[in-house]
């Protein structure tokens, strides 16, 4: 499993390049970047470069379509879409990502089968450059009545919908908070095949009752109560190989230094890395 | 479009052998039975001379299989789907129809997701064998809150679902009533292609006030409100050539003799089809 | 059924502007042009001010996706695909046409499998903005053998090919030419719905063997030994409602002046349709 | 990697009842039989009591439906396919294969498109019980032209099949004869992941130039030419945790008793495993 860095819990580090350097500097080995937006910059050539320089590749970009609101919205991302799985299938990306939100002011049933056939369509165009999709479900508590109607948030909800969807490149994108908000087990991940799995994030949570778990109070792994020893080793032991990406969402943005920000994150990793007895 | 019978409104008519032979004598083209059962009974040539003894076609047959509650119930109806998608194409059946309640007691959005799978795996099956799968919107109100959360009960929320299904094969049960408790329009069918179409109902509605319409109300074609000529004519300019059957559902089973309700029946879809300029 | 026009048949029509001008003047109802072109050039309202101006609507947009190449050909069309079809559809266009040439250097059965996924790829992303596939069969006998290994060119061939491809937006480009050297009869016509027809060409045949009608040497409708009258009233018949397009492939490019040509179209479409009791 | 057997390369062992107890014995950990018939003729409490006595799971199961002839056959199959499927997953199998002949008497474009809808209506039926659909494809050289024309034959050839059928359940059955006759490298599965893999094969070839090697002249593990260290050493690598399955085709039976070709396969296996540092 590679140790991954999204910019979430950085503060301000300043342009992907720079983002790109220093990840590689502290010893990660993939960073959460817009790949057309490297490229468009730096060349494809350049582009190249900056990731080989730095020791590190891209572990997932985002999915710009945006394909909660109204059909002329989604429509007017595709072809942005297709470009950019093109960009990032030429630095060999292999992942994009989307979050789903627990709970929705549509009526829910028609929110889920509209939803269905869009993120079915974003798949296909994305599996059309070896690029697969991963939906993350959304734990905490206090999400699944910030909209008027429920929506989906456990894993198997979400397997279940990826299922709909039926496309043979669709899988989860897990999150460590996700995971703890949910109250899902080590045993849950067991039962997955590494296939179900395109990313992963990796954060903590505080001690409060998981129930008063806020979605941007998250903390640096190895600093709060989330059992990510047993996390990393049952991806680890079903055979996961990918990234596994540190997300640290909170109120305030960390006032510390990039520097200081990305040795307490590497010294998170190291801490949880070892307790499950990875390198 | 043909004119078409099932057994909602037809009191005590007894077997299907008897059924196709009463619909034959009063001029209806298609009778809507279970076609493995003809078969079973009769055997294949039996139920060909049968059919064609009577002067009448299958107008659909229904989707046995139980999707809407435990996956193992839905997967215990599978084989018997391709035995009966089998025996009605042998039959010449094209249509096999499920309808869609207004309301789940389940999560709606996560039932969505689940039967959008499990209708998807029955389309296909019925599709290996030349027959699509109609799914019937419902639109009485009363049924809306009949259980705990509201599902999908309009025509365009119906069509965004078979879209989501995704397979050539699934389109409309058309039901007159559901579109009339919908406060569908003329301009709404005139805007479907027929292949949309897999079946249509026909009935009629008491003069209430639209959202006290109950779904076991309903009255013979020509007896109520519904504007059936405005119905039909439509259906038959955007060029579907299928069924027009009628479905009579009540609070009692009417207690007149089978002969007198068919009499009924046919002196509706004269009337109605006089109205809309068909023959 | 509306008369269309193709460029192919009328010579140096000069734009597109001009040739919508000059199909509404001769009383054709569709043409076959590049959406996206005549909006980069008009702006969207200008294109939509020439189109009703002179009375007519596109009838289908050329696939410009590479699918017949390498890989790389192929992903590179589909950005520019989703902005034709989203060109397309903000002008109402529905359908898209590509067509198949019967015979392959590819080993036959990898580039059939290669090609299904392509095709279903571009279906795809067409059927995000509401637009059809069609596939054009390819008749001429001496195409056959013009390259290496026998690919597919009959209609039932073809729409064995569609099933695989399996979506529910791609069906025939049925070409009268295609018809008659493939020696498909007028109950081959009956046998379709008319869901299964995206777009429909119409042309001549020299009397010559049907063996040695060559793919470019077409003659204008009623001018050859094609059965028009049947091939047209089948198409009604089963309640085809889209364009008939000309199309007339011709070793040499005609001479004469648009205007002649265009009023020897008319004519032919005048001729056909009356023997079909069409208006 | 579980080991595992099949009956091809072990003489007349009799029923599968004393199969599965004979390959425990031996130290096997799956057996690809029939998982219908155990059920039949035992009831599933006692096929599952069989199998836990054994200590062997069932590794794959046939796919029994006819899917290389009519469209009459192909259909026959579909509602035992179901219940195949169904009595399998009752003893917690998940794979299913099938073979794919290099050459086919059938014009091969054609029989591509109408196999490729079979077989993912095959695997349509299988996923709705958790079952994979593993193709297996073949590589000795004289079955290329033992029918008139190519079809698919490689590995590169069958993931681009997989690709068109488009089901996220279909993946390869990945045989060592095969990968050896088709002179693929341990590179070649490196790049594989272990979804792609649904099944594997285990057997040796002779050491004679690799287009004479035969179809039915397959050796046991680590009597032949094969380098099956490599090949085991690369499944582990890339995470495969399925079963590796022996099965040796032969001109003529082995008449030695299944007690001898058990000690004989077993021998075999240890030797190839400890040549890949596997336990």
């Amino acid at each position: 499993m590679l140790k991954g860095l999204s910019r979430a819990g950085l503060g301000d580090i300043g342009s992907d390049e720079r983002f790109i350097a220093l990840a590689g500097e502290y010893g990660f080995q993939t960073v959460d970047i817009d790949a057309k937006g490297l490229i468009d910059r730096n060349g494809l050539e350049g582009a190249r470069k900056l990731l080989a320089d730095g020791g590190v590749a891209i572990g997932s970009i985002g999915l710009s379509v945006e394909w909660r609101q109204s059909e002329e919205k989604f429509r007017a991302g595709l072809a942005k879409l297709a470009e950019e799985a093109a960009a990032a299938a030429s630095l060999g990306v292999r992942n994009c990502c989307t979050y789903v939100l627990p709970a929705t002011d549509y009526k829910a049933a028609h929110f889920a089968v509209i939803a269905t056939r869009r993120l079915r369509t974003c798949a296909q165009i994305l599996g059309a450059y070896g690029i697969r999709l991963g939906l993350e479900f959304v734990g905490p508590h206090h999400l699944r009545t910030a909209w008027a109607n429920p929506f989906l948030w456990s894993m198997d909800e979400t397997l279940d919908w990826i299922a709909a969807i039926g496309e043979p490149n669709v899988g989860l994108l897990f999150d460590a908070y996700h995971w703890y908000t949910n109250g899902h087990s080590v045993a849950d991940i067991e039962a997955l095949t590494p296939d179900q799995l395109v990313h992963v994030h990796i954060n903590d949570a505080p001690d409060v009752p998981v129930e008063e778990a806020r979605d941007n109070g998250r903390l640096y792994p190895g600093e709060g109560v989330i059992d990510l020893a047993g996390f990393l080793k049952a991806l680890n032991a079903i055979g996961y190989k990918g990234s596994v990406t540190q997300e640290i969402l909170s109120a305030e943005a960390p006032s510390a230094s990039p520097e200081s920000l990305l040795a307490r994150s590497k010294a998170g990793f190291d801490k949880v890395y070892a307790a499950a007895d990875l390198a």
